[in-house]
Protein backbone atom coordinates (compact mmCIF):
# COMPACT_ATOMS: atom_id res chain seq x y z
CA UNK A 1 0.00 0.00 0.00
CA UNK A 2 1.54 3.63 -0.82
CA UNK A 3 0.50 5.98 1.20
CA UNK A 4 0.21 9.32 -0.58
CA UNK A 5 -0.55 12.95 0.58
CA UNK A 6 -1.67 15.26 -2.42
CA UNK A 7 -1.27 19.29 -2.24
CA UNK A 8 -3.24 21.55 -4.65
CA UNK A 9 -6.54 21.60 -5.67
CA UNK A 10 -6.19 22.96 -9.39
CA UNK A 11 -7.30 20.86 -12.85
CA UNK A 12 -4.08 18.10 -12.11
CA UNK A 13 -5.31 18.33 -8.45
CA UNK A 14 -8.88 17.44 -8.52
CA UNK A 15 -8.26 15.06 -11.42
CA UNK A 16 -5.58 13.14 -9.50
CA UNK A 17 -7.34 13.14 -5.93
CA UNK A 18 -10.78 11.15 -7.61
CA UNK A 19 -8.47 8.88 -9.45
CA UNK A 20 -5.81 8.21 -6.46
CA UNK A 21 -8.87 7.78 -4.33
CA UNK A 22 -9.82 5.09 -6.52
CA UNK A 23 -6.80 3.33 -7.54
CA UNK A 24 -5.64 -0.16 -5.94
CA UNK A 25 -3.13 -0.15 -3.68
CA UNK A 26 -3.04 3.31 -3.24
CA UNK A 27 -4.06 5.36 -0.35
CA UNK A 28 -5.22 9.13 0.00
CA UNK A 29 -4.22 10.07 3.50
CA UNK A 30 -4.87 13.67 3.29
CA UNK A 31 -5.56 16.30 0.39
CA UNK A 32 -4.19 20.04 1.00
CA UNK A 33 -5.83 22.63 -0.43
CA UNK A 34 -5.36 26.59 0.30
CA UNK A 35 -9.14 27.43 -0.04
CA UNK A 36 -11.08 24.82 1.49
CA UNK A 37 -13.91 25.55 -1.58
CA UNK A 38 -12.17 22.65 -4.06
CA UNK A 39 -13.11 20.14 -1.84
CA UNK A 40 -16.80 20.41 -1.76
CA UNK A 41 -18.68 18.49 -3.92
CA UNK A 42 -15.46 16.06 -4.64
CA UNK A 43 -15.92 12.67 -3.03
CA UNK A 44 -12.31 11.38 -2.11
CA UNK A 45 -11.07 8.88 0.41
CA UNK A 46 -8.81 10.26 3.43
CA UNK A 47 -8.99 14.14 5.09
CA UNK A 48 -9.05 17.40 3.85
CA UNK A 49 -6.54 20.47 4.71
CA UNK A 50 -6.20 24.09 4.41
CA UNK A 51 -3.35 23.84 7.17
CA UNK A 52 0.33 23.39 5.56
CA UNK A 53 1.56 22.80 8.85
CA UNK A 54 -1.16 20.04 9.09
CA UNK A 55 0.40 17.73 6.87
CA UNK A 56 0.65 14.07 8.06
CA UNK A 57 3.65 11.85 7.75
CA UNK A 58 3.21 9.50 3.89
CA UNK A 59 5.00 7.32 1.75
CA UNK A 60 4.64 10.13 -1.40
CA UNK A 61 4.00 14.15 -1.52
CA UNK A 62 2.76 15.07 -4.67
CA UNK A 63 2.34 18.77 -5.41
CA UNK A 64 0.46 19.86 -7.90
CA UNK A 65 0.26 23.63 -7.23
CA UNK A 66 1.20 26.45 -9.54
CA UNK A 67 4.92 26.57 -10.63
CA UNK A 68 5.03 29.86 -8.35
CA UNK A 69 3.00 28.20 -5.38
CA UNK A 70 5.87 25.75 -5.58
CA UNK A 71 8.88 26.86 -3.56
CA UNK A 72 6.47 27.42 -0.56
CA UNK A 73 4.36 23.92 -0.61
CA UNK A 74 7.68 22.34 -0.99
CA UNK A 75 8.96 24.33 2.06
CA UNK A 76 6.41 23.44 4.06
CA UNK A 77 7.28 20.04 3.64
CA UNK A 78 11.31 19.99 4.58
CA UNK A 79 10.46 18.12 7.79
CA UNK A 80 9.25 15.06 5.81
CA UNK A 81 11.17 12.00 5.19
CA UNK A 82 8.70 10.58 2.78
CA UNK A 83 9.26 11.30 -1.45
CA UNK A 84 8.33 14.88 -2.29
CA UNK A 85 7.44 14.88 -6.01
CA UNK A 86 6.06 17.97 -8.15
CA UNK A 87 3.90 17.43 -11.23
CA UNK A 88 4.80 20.17 -13.66
CA UNK A 89 6.22 19.89 -17.28
CA UNK A 90 8.51 23.05 -17.12
CA UNK A 91 10.10 22.59 -13.62
CA UNK A 92 13.31 21.11 -13.17
CA UNK A 93 13.23 18.17 -10.77
CA UNK A 94 17.05 20.24 -8.88
CA UNK A 95 14.15 22.51 -7.60
CA UNK A 96 13.11 20.22 -4.83
CA UNK A 97 16.57 19.42 -3.69
CA UNK A 98 16.56 20.53 0.03
CA UNK A 99 14.36 17.55 0.33
CA UNK A 100 16.23 14.18 0.75
CA UNK A 101 13.72 11.92 -1.06
CA UNK A 102 12.53 13.89 -4.52
CA UNK A 103 11.21 13.29 -8.03
CA UNK A 104 9.00 14.46 -10.77
CA UNK A 105 5.54 12.53 -11.43
CA UNK A 106 4.24 14.53 -14.75
CA UNK A 107 0.89 13.67 -16.34
CA UNK A 108 1.49 15.01 -19.87
CA UNK A 109 -2.42 15.77 -20.39
CA UNK A 110 -5.06 18.47 -20.08
CA UNK A 111 -7.12 18.72 -17.05
CA UNK A 112 -10.29 20.27 -16.65
CA UNK A 113 -12.28 20.20 -13.50
CA UNK A 114 -15.19 19.85 -15.79
CA UNK A 115 -14.38 16.64 -18.02
CA UNK A 116 -12.93 13.74 -15.91
CA UNK A 117 -10.20 12.27 -18.09
CA UNK A 118 -9.14 8.75 -17.78
CA UNK A 119 -5.77 8.32 -16.21
CA UNK A 120 -4.92 4.39 -17.64
CA UNK A 121 -4.12 6.64 -20.89
CA UNK A 122 -2.10 9.42 -19.82
CA UNK A 123 1.75 9.14 -20.23
CA UNK A 124 2.93 9.39 -16.48
CA UNK A 125 6.79 11.14 -17.13
CA UNK A 126 8.87 10.10 -13.83
CA UNK A 127 12.72 11.67 -12.61
CA UNK A 128 13.39 11.04 -8.92
CA UNK A 129 16.75 11.38 -7.20
CA UNK A 130 17.84 8.22 -6.40
CA UNK A 131 16.93 4.59 -8.22
CA UNK A 132 15.31 3.48 -5.13
CA UNK A 133 12.42 6.85 -5.22
CA UNK A 134 12.56 6.11 -8.91
CA UNK A 135 10.71 2.85 -8.16
CA UNK A 136 8.63 4.19 -5.77
CA UNK A 137 7.58 6.62 -8.57
CA UNK A 138 7.46 3.99 -10.98
CA UNK A 139 4.90 1.46 -8.28
CA UNK A 140 2.86 4.83 -7.75
CA UNK A 141 2.32 5.03 -11.95
CA UNK A 142 1.99 1.14 -12.07
CA UNK A 143 -1.31 1.41 -9.95
CA UNK A 144 -2.52 3.99 -11.98
CA UNK A 145 -2.07 2.16 -15.30
CA UNK A 146 -0.79 4.85 -17.53
CA UNK A 147 2.02 4.48 -20.06
CA UNK A 148 5.39 5.45 -18.26
CA UNK A 149 8.39 6.88 -19.22
CA UNK A 150 11.48 7.72 -17.91
CA UNK A 151 12.33 11.60 -18.68
CA UNK A 152 15.26 14.06 -17.57
CA UNK A 153 14.31 17.14 -17.10
CA UNK A 154 15.54 18.83 -20.04
CA UNK A 155 13.20 16.23 -22.07
CA UNK A 156 9.84 17.18 -20.19
CA UNK A 157 10.86 21.01 -20.67
CA UNK A 158 10.42 19.75 -24.53
CA UNK A 159 7.76 17.46 -23.84
CA UNK A 160 5.79 20.83 -22.23
CA UNK A 161 6.85 22.84 -25.10
CA UNK A 162 4.82 19.67 -27.63
CA UNK A 163 2.54 20.03 -25.32
CA UNK A 164 1.72 23.68 -25.69
CA UNK A 165 2.20 23.61 -29.74
CA UNK A 166 -0.36 20.23 -29.53
CA UNK A 167 -2.40 21.00 -26.62
CA UNK A 168 -3.16 24.54 -26.13
CA UNK A 169 -1.86 26.22 -29.76
CA UNK A 170 -4.48 23.46 -31.61
CA UNK A 171 -7.21 24.42 -28.94
CA UNK A 172 -6.33 28.02 -30.34
CA UNK A 173 -6.83 27.04 -33.88
CA UNK A 174 -10.38 25.41 -32.91
CA UNK A 175 -11.09 28.97 -31.65
CA UNK A 176 -10.60 30.28 -35.01
CA UNK A 177 -12.72 27.73 -36.52
CA UNK A 178 -15.22 28.04 -34.25
CA UNK A 179 -15.69 32.63 -34.64
CA UNK A 180 -15.21 31.50 -38.38
CA UNK A 181 -18.59 29.81 -38.29
CA UNK A 182 -20.35 32.13 -36.09
CA UNK A 183 -19.07 34.72 -38.49
CA UNK A 184 -21.02 32.88 -41.03
CA UNK A 185 -24.10 31.63 -39.24
CA UNK A 186 -22.82 28.06 -39.64
CA UNK A 187 -22.86 25.71 -36.26
CA UNK A 188 -19.31 25.06 -34.73
CA UNK A 189 -20.64 21.15 -34.86
CA UNK A 190 -19.78 21.20 -38.72
CA UNK A 191 -16.15 21.27 -37.81
CA UNK A 192 -15.99 18.41 -35.16
CA UNK A 193 -15.82 15.37 -37.31
CA UNK A 194 -12.72 17.03 -38.98
CA UNK A 195 -10.84 18.13 -36.09
CA UNK A 196 -11.74 14.15 -35.15
CA UNK A 197 -10.34 12.95 -37.63
CA UNK A 198 -7.58 15.08 -38.22
CA UNK A 199 -6.55 13.94 -34.36
CA UNK A 200 -7.17 10.22 -35.41
CA UNK A 201 -5.01 10.31 -38.53
CA UNK A 202 -1.89 10.68 -36.62
CA UNK A 203 -2.31 7.76 -34.75
CA UNK A 204 -1.64 5.77 -38.12
CA UNK A 205 0.33 8.21 -40.24
CA UNK A 206 3.09 10.28 -39.73
CA UNK A 207 2.04 14.36 -39.11
CA UNK A 208 4.64 15.17 -41.64
CA UNK A 209 3.04 12.76 -44.29
CA UNK A 210 -0.79 13.64 -43.05
CA UNK A 211 -0.23 17.16 -44.42
CA UNK A 212 -2.67 18.27 -46.96
CA UNK A 213 -4.16 21.27 -47.79
CA UNK A 214 -3.40 24.68 -49.76
CA UNK A 215 0.05 25.24 -48.31
CA UNK A 216 1.44 22.02 -48.66
CA UNK A 217 0.36 21.75 -52.89
CA UNK A 218 1.41 25.31 -52.95
CA UNK A 219 -1.79 26.21 -54.21
CA UNK A 220 -0.99 30.09 -53.64
CA UNK A 221 -3.89 31.09 -55.77
CA UNK A 222 -6.67 29.66 -53.13
CA UNK A 223 -3.96 31.02 -50.41
CA UNK A 224 -4.33 34.80 -51.25
CA UNK A 225 -7.93 34.29 -51.97
CA UNK A 226 -8.44 33.04 -48.40
CA UNK A 227 -6.02 35.54 -46.92
CA UNK A 228 -8.88 38.21 -48.13
CA UNK A 229 -11.63 37.00 -47.16
CA UNK A 230 -10.60 36.75 -43.58
CA UNK A 231 -11.62 40.05 -41.75
CA UNK A 232 -9.54 39.72 -38.86
CA UNK A 233 -6.32 40.73 -38.98
CA UNK A 234 -5.03 38.75 -36.12
CA UNK A 235 -6.44 35.67 -38.58
CA UNK A 236 -4.70 36.90 -41.81
CA UNK A 237 -1.28 36.73 -39.77
CA UNK A 238 -1.62 33.64 -38.39
CA UNK A 239 -2.79 32.06 -41.95
CA UNK A 240 0.44 33.85 -43.71
CA UNK A 241 2.84 32.92 -41.02
CA UNK A 242 1.86 28.76 -40.41
CA UNK A 243 1.14 28.85 -44.37
CA UNK A 244 4.64 30.02 -45.10
CA UNK A 245 5.52 27.63 -42.62
CA UNK A 246 4.08 24.58 -44.04
CA UNK A 247 5.53 25.74 -47.80
CA UNK A 248 9.32 25.86 -45.70
CA UNK A 249 8.90 22.20 -44.36
CA UNK A 250 7.89 20.76 -47.72
CA UNK A 251 11.06 22.54 -49.66
CA UNK B 1 -31.57 4.19 -57.19
CA UNK B 2 -29.75 6.92 -58.29
CA UNK B 3 -27.58 6.67 -61.26
CA UNK B 4 -24.08 8.29 -60.48
CA UNK B 5 -20.90 8.96 -62.62
CA UNK B 6 -17.99 10.07 -60.27
CA UNK B 7 -15.36 12.05 -62.09
CA UNK B 8 -11.91 11.99 -60.08
CA UNK B 9 -9.76 9.47 -58.65
CA UNK B 10 -7.90 11.54 -55.92
CA UNK B 11 -8.63 11.35 -52.27
CA UNK B 12 -11.90 12.20 -51.89
CA UNK B 13 -12.67 10.81 -55.68
CA UNK B 14 -11.09 7.23 -54.13
CA UNK B 15 -13.34 7.33 -50.87
CA UNK B 16 -16.34 8.45 -52.48
CA UNK B 17 -16.20 5.64 -55.02
CA UNK B 18 -15.78 2.81 -52.40
CA UNK B 19 -18.77 4.67 -50.26
CA UNK B 20 -20.97 4.70 -53.44
CA UNK B 21 -20.17 1.38 -54.11
CA UNK B 22 -21.64 0.12 -50.90
CA UNK B 23 -24.21 2.80 -50.52
CA UNK B 24 -28.16 1.14 -50.94
CA UNK B 25 -29.95 3.41 -52.95
CA UNK B 26 -27.29 4.00 -55.35
CA UNK B 27 -25.52 2.94 -58.57
CA UNK B 28 -22.17 3.76 -59.43
CA UNK B 29 -22.52 3.31 -63.25
CA UNK B 30 -19.11 4.51 -64.16
CA UNK B 31 -15.66 6.03 -62.90
CA UNK B 32 -13.56 8.45 -64.64
CA UNK B 33 -10.15 9.09 -63.80
CA UNK B 34 -7.60 10.37 -66.15
CA UNK B 35 -5.40 7.96 -65.53
CA UNK B 36 -6.25 4.13 -64.76
CA UNK B 37 -3.28 3.65 -61.78
CA UNK B 38 -6.30 4.57 -59.71
CA UNK B 39 -8.45 1.91 -60.27
CA UNK B 40 -6.34 -0.99 -59.61
CA UNK B 41 -6.49 -2.67 -56.59
CA UNK B 42 -9.51 -0.82 -56.00
CA UNK B 43 -12.87 -2.94 -56.02
CA UNK B 44 -16.24 -0.32 -57.02
CA UNK B 45 -18.81 -1.41 -58.77
CA UNK B 46 -19.77 -0.02 -62.43
CA UNK B 47 -17.35 0.27 -65.55
CA UNK B 48 -14.04 2.35 -65.28
CA UNK B 49 -12.95 4.84 -68.06
CA UNK B 50 -9.76 7.49 -68.99
CA UNK B 51 -12.05 9.14 -71.41
CA UNK B 52 -13.96 12.11 -70.92
CA UNK B 53 -15.80 11.39 -74.34
CA UNK B 54 -17.20 8.03 -72.77
CA UNK B 55 -19.08 9.11 -69.95
CA UNK B 56 -22.93 7.63 -69.89
CA UNK B 57 -25.75 9.03 -68.95
CA UNK B 58 -26.89 9.54 -65.09
CA UNK B 59 -28.91 10.84 -62.71
CA UNK B 60 -25.90 12.85 -60.71
CA UNK B 61 -22.40 13.70 -62.04
CA UNK B 62 -20.04 14.26 -59.07
CA UNK B 63 -16.87 15.79 -60.12
CA UNK B 64 -13.83 15.31 -58.18
CA UNK B 65 -11.23 16.77 -59.79
CA UNK B 66 -8.79 19.41 -58.30
CA UNK B 67 -10.23 23.11 -59.41
CA UNK B 68 -7.46 23.72 -62.04
CA UNK B 69 -8.99 20.68 -64.01
CA UNK B 70 -12.72 21.14 -62.60
CA UNK B 71 -13.46 23.30 -65.80
CA UNK B 72 -12.20 20.79 -68.24
CA UNK B 73 -13.81 17.91 -66.85
CA UNK B 74 -17.00 20.50 -66.65
CA UNK B 75 -16.82 21.29 -70.34
CA UNK B 76 -16.69 17.47 -71.25
CA UNK B 77 -20.13 16.68 -69.71
CA UNK B 78 -21.86 19.97 -71.88
CA UNK B 79 -24.23 18.00 -73.32
CA UNK B 80 -25.36 15.45 -70.44
CA UNK B 81 -29.21 16.44 -68.74
CA UNK B 82 -28.21 15.05 -65.24
CA UNK B 83 -27.40 16.79 -62.63
CA UNK B 84 -23.61 18.13 -62.58
CA UNK B 85 -22.11 18.86 -58.71
CA UNK B 86 -18.60 19.52 -57.72
CA UNK B 87 -16.99 18.58 -54.08
CA UNK B 88 -14.80 21.55 -53.72
CA UNK B 89 -15.04 24.37 -50.60
CA UNK B 90 -13.52 26.83 -52.54
CA UNK B 91 -15.39 26.93 -55.59
CA UNK B 92 -18.35 28.63 -56.18
CA UNK B 93 -21.83 26.80 -57.47
CA UNK B 94 -21.09 29.22 -60.72
CA UNK B 95 -18.31 28.30 -61.78
CA UNK B 96 -20.89 25.10 -63.39
CA UNK B 97 -23.90 27.30 -64.66
CA UNK B 98 -23.00 26.89 -68.37
CA UNK B 99 -25.15 23.19 -67.81
CA UNK B 100 -29.07 23.93 -67.16
CA UNK B 101 -28.83 21.25 -63.93
CA UNK B 102 -26.18 22.00 -61.12
CA UNK B 103 -24.95 21.96 -57.98
CA UNK B 104 -22.47 21.58 -54.78
CA UNK B 105 -21.72 18.43 -52.87
CA UNK B 106 -19.33 19.34 -50.55
CA UNK B 107 -17.48 16.48 -47.94
CA UNK B 108 -16.31 18.28 -44.81
CA UNK B 109 -13.68 15.80 -44.04
CA UNK B 110 -10.04 15.31 -44.72
CA UNK B 111 -9.18 12.94 -46.89
CA UNK B 112 -6.59 10.53 -47.39
CA UNK B 113 -6.08 7.02 -49.82
CA UNK B 114 -4.35 5.37 -46.89
CA UNK B 115 -7.07 5.49 -44.49
CA UNK B 116 -10.74 4.75 -45.03
CA UNK B 117 -12.93 7.41 -43.75
CA UNK B 118 -16.71 6.47 -42.66
CA UNK B 119 -19.04 8.41 -44.57
CA UNK B 120 -21.83 8.12 -42.25
CA UNK B 121 -19.93 10.82 -40.22
CA UNK B 122 -18.91 12.99 -42.50
CA UNK B 123 -21.27 16.56 -43.38
CA UNK B 124 -22.19 16.97 -46.49
CA UNK B 125 -23.10 20.27 -47.69
CA UNK B 126 -25.37 21.35 -50.47
CA UNK B 127 -26.43 23.52 -52.81
CA UNK B 128 -27.96 23.74 -55.98
CA UNK B 129 -29.20 26.01 -58.66
CA UNK B 130 -32.88 24.38 -58.42
CA UNK B 131 -35.16 23.10 -55.69
CA UNK B 132 -35.79 20.48 -57.80
CA UNK B 133 -31.75 19.54 -57.87
CA UNK B 134 -31.38 20.31 -54.25
CA UNK B 135 -33.97 17.60 -53.29
CA UNK B 136 -31.97 15.06 -55.74
CA UNK B 137 -28.62 16.25 -54.37
CA UNK B 138 -30.49 15.65 -50.86
CA UNK B 139 -31.59 12.20 -51.65
CA UNK B 140 -28.26 11.32 -52.28
CA UNK B 141 -26.86 12.38 -49.20
CA UNK B 142 -29.42 10.51 -47.09
CA UNK B 143 -28.25 7.45 -48.99
CA UNK B 144 -24.93 7.83 -47.53
CA UNK B 145 -26.01 9.02 -44.13
CA UNK B 146 -23.96 12.21 -43.17
CA UNK B 147 -25.30 15.11 -41.61
CA UNK B 148 -26.66 17.31 -44.15
CA UNK B 149 -26.58 20.85 -44.09
CA UNK B 150 -27.53 23.46 -46.90
CA UNK B 151 -24.91 26.01 -47.62
CA UNK B 152 -24.31 28.85 -49.74
CA UNK B 153 -21.26 29.57 -51.56
CA UNK B 154 -20.30 32.27 -49.23
CA UNK B 155 -20.64 30.29 -46.40
CA UNK B 156 -18.76 27.15 -48.01
CA UNK B 157 -15.53 29.15 -48.71
CA UNK B 158 -15.82 29.97 -44.95
CA UNK B 159 -16.22 26.61 -44.07
CA UNK B 160 -13.21 25.89 -46.46
CA UNK B 161 -11.37 28.25 -44.46
CA UNK B 162 -12.09 27.34 -41.15
CA UNK B 163 -11.58 23.80 -42.19
CA UNK B 164 -8.25 25.23 -43.27
CA UNK B 165 -7.42 26.13 -39.72
CA UNK B 166 -8.58 23.61 -37.85
CA UNK B 167 -7.20 20.69 -40.05
CA UNK B 168 -3.90 21.78 -42.25
CA UNK B 169 -2.85 24.45 -39.66
CA UNK B 170 -3.48 21.64 -36.72
CA UNK B 171 -1.83 18.95 -38.25
CA UNK B 172 1.09 21.64 -39.11
CA UNK B 173 1.30 21.97 -35.06
CA UNK B 174 1.27 18.35 -34.84
CA UNK B 175 4.42 17.89 -37.02
CA UNK B 176 6.07 20.75 -35.02
CA UNK B 177 5.24 18.61 -31.94
CA UNK B 178 6.65 15.48 -33.76
CA UNK B 179 9.31 16.95 -34.11
CA UNK B 180 10.56 18.22 -31.18
CA UNK B 181 9.76 14.66 -29.48
CA UNK B 182 12.94 13.72 -32.21
CA UNK B 183 15.01 16.40 -31.46
CA UNK B 184 15.14 15.22 -27.88
CA UNK B 185 14.77 10.87 -28.37
CA UNK B 186 10.73 11.07 -27.42
CA UNK B 187 8.42 9.17 -29.53
CA UNK B 188 5.92 10.53 -30.71
CA UNK B 189 3.34 8.51 -29.13
CA UNK B 190 4.16 10.02 -25.92
CA UNK B 191 2.09 13.27 -27.55
CA UNK B 192 -0.95 11.12 -29.57
CA UNK B 193 -3.16 10.63 -25.67
CA UNK B 194 -2.74 14.63 -25.64
CA UNK B 195 -3.49 15.06 -29.39
CA UNK B 196 -7.07 12.86 -28.96
CA UNK B 197 -8.29 14.57 -25.37
CA UNK B 198 -7.69 18.27 -26.93
CA UNK B 199 -10.11 17.17 -29.76
CA UNK B 200 -12.44 15.65 -27.41
CA UNK B 201 -12.73 18.19 -25.21
CA UNK B 202 -14.21 20.58 -27.85
CA UNK B 203 -17.26 18.18 -28.35
CA UNK B 204 -18.65 19.11 -24.60
CA UNK B 205 -16.56 22.50 -24.14
CA UNK B 206 -16.13 25.40 -26.36
CA UNK B 207 -12.83 25.58 -27.62
CA UNK B 208 -12.34 29.39 -26.31
CA UNK B 209 -13.71 27.79 -22.59
CA UNK B 210 -11.11 25.13 -23.20
CA UNK B 211 -8.24 27.28 -23.48
CA UNK B 212 -5.39 26.49 -21.13
CA UNK B 213 -1.75 27.23 -21.53
CA UNK B 214 1.15 30.01 -20.57
CA UNK B 215 -0.58 32.41 -22.94
CA UNK B 216 -4.03 31.82 -21.55
CA UNK B 217 -3.04 32.44 -17.86
CA UNK B 218 -0.03 35.41 -19.46
CA UNK B 219 2.52 33.56 -17.51
CA UNK B 220 5.42 35.23 -19.95
CA UNK B 221 7.97 33.92 -17.66
CA UNK B 222 7.11 30.56 -19.14
CA UNK B 223 6.56 32.26 -22.83
CA UNK B 224 9.95 33.81 -22.84
CA UNK B 225 11.65 30.58 -21.24
CA UNK B 226 10.15 28.60 -24.07
CA UNK B 227 10.56 30.95 -26.95
CA UNK B 228 14.67 30.94 -25.60
CA UNK B 229 14.74 26.68 -25.51
CA UNK B 230 12.91 26.23 -29.16
CA UNK B 231 16.22 25.88 -31.72
CA UNK B 232 14.26 26.54 -34.75
CA UNK B 233 13.68 30.20 -35.55
CA UNK B 234 10.54 29.41 -37.54
CA UNK B 235 9.25 27.47 -34.28
CA UNK B 236 9.61 30.46 -32.05
CA UNK B 237 7.91 32.95 -35.12
CA UNK B 238 4.75 30.79 -34.44
CA UNK B 239 5.16 29.87 -31.07
CA UNK B 240 5.42 34.17 -30.96
CA UNK B 241 2.57 34.87 -32.79
CA UNK B 242 0.17 31.91 -31.83
CA UNK B 243 0.41 33.11 -28.09
CA UNK B 244 0.07 36.90 -29.03
CA UNK B 245 -3.04 36.02 -30.46
CA UNK B 246 -4.52 33.80 -27.43
CA UNK B 247 -3.62 36.81 -24.77
CA UNK B 248 -5.60 39.13 -27.12
CA UNK B 249 -8.42 37.10 -27.48
CA UNK B 250 -8.70 37.24 -23.57
CA UNK B 251 -8.54 40.80 -23.27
Amino acid sequence: MINVVLLGGGNVGVNLAKTLSNTKGVRLLQWYNRSSTVFQNIKTTGQTTTQLNAIVEADIYLICVSDTALTEVSSGLEQKKGLVAHTAGSVALDVLKTHDNFGVFYPLQTFSKQKEVDFSTIPLCLEANTEQNLALLTKLANAIGGPLHYIDSTQRKALHIAAVFVNNFTNHLYTIGAELCEEHQLPFSILQPLIAETADKIKTLPPRSAQTGPAARNDNGIIADHLQQLSKLQHQKLYQLISTSIQQQNE
